[in-house]
């Protein structure tokens, strides 16, 4: 909860001995401390427009839709920007009864293995949470630590890789051209960031540096 | 790992204790007595055509390209499905040491709170795996379990309610029209499916009984 910026914990009838053992979790304090606990459901919702069950049933006949986590998060994180919403997670062993589930007006399924059964109460939390601040936008950009290298840079680069492939021998006279343009599309191929062409510009300098050194030695 | 369909696990020079422990988890035992152990993370990716190291760092200067999990799911996702991926996690408390991030292709990270840093090892698998085979077009989709009331049944519960209301002094002559629009569009706004239409049909019939015997008894 707390690494996703959910902050209000309600526990219905808590397992007192978990519940007491939980308050050790690593910079959560603070959400355990004030959590609030109360004997039924009803009570524990009764300031929210919205109330979604979570269950680990697949597709079946229920009085309640269902609805996939991808889509279910989304809703979710829509109602939040006009009030509470509780999310309602079972015991790991039985999940919702009936009854909790007669307080939702729909439930959520999280799209795992159905023939896994349960899943852990702490994952199946972080899962659904991080469904709900989860940014589709971020899935559509592909931002780049680094500035890609340019065509200049790629360019002197493969002018320095030619060099030393010259030097070496690697190169033979009558396939020069169709070599040359082999090199130049492998360079390409690489998908260097500007600073990474420098590194490798460096290595073929020193290296060009040491071949010809050799070669009027 | 298990929820979300994903069965080799390696580990690197694990720590004993917390491993045999583990051992015991719920229908999961499969994964565990097939997990590999490797003394070092070059042997443990050694078959992968791509290596994803997790961070909890923000966005900073790296030498690794950073990806935000939205993203990076999906890459991997489109690569898994030509070969073996490798997903690195660290220790809780250490993360990944540069050696190890030394042998990935770019680095992912989970959208959660930067103050608070570490995140639950458990937690941080299950949310990147639910990322990989999270389905976009689910989130688009809006699957209802039962068929929405039509317009013949919706009236219908509409005149049994009028009736009712009718019976019970609600509708004054004077203004007849208009409520009986406004009843007609607050009927519309339930959203009732075809299933609780009936039984909302059901209970205005027993009602419009009840009011029908008194009135003539």
């Amino acid at each position: 909860m707390s690494n996703f910026g959910f902050s209000e914990l309600c526990l219905v009838n808590p397992y007192e001995v978990a519940f007491r053992e939980a308050r050790s979790a690593v910079k959560a304090e603070g959400i355990l401390t004030a959590a609030r606990e109360y004997s039924s459901v009803g009570e524990a919702v009764s300031d929210c427009a919205l109330v979604v069950g979570t269950t680990s049933l697949g597709p079946r006949a229920l009085e309640h839709p269902l609805r996939r986590l991808e889509y279910g998060g989304k809703l979710i994180a829509k109602k939040l920007a006009s009030g509470p919403v509780a999310l309602l997670f079972g015991s790991e062993k039985f999940g919702l009864s009936n009854e909790d589930v007669s307080h939702c007006h729909w439930l959520m399924r999280i799209p795992a293995r159905e023939e896994h059964g349960s899943m852990n109460l702490g994952q199946a939390v972080a899962v659904c949470l991080y469904e709900i601040i989860r940014n589709p936008a971020a899935a559509k950009v592909k931002p780049e630590a680094r500035r890609a290298a340019d065509a200049r840079e790629l360019e002197r680069l493969t002018e320095r890789l030619e060099e030393v492939l010259d030097l070496s021998g690697y190169v033979h006279a009558r396939v020069e051209g169709s070599t040359r343009m082999k090199i130049r599309r492998l360079v390409r191929r690489l998908n260097l960031n500007a600073h990474d062409a420098e590194i490798w510009m460096g290595m073929l300098r020193q290296i060009l540096w040491k071949l010809k050194r050799d070669q009027s030695g």
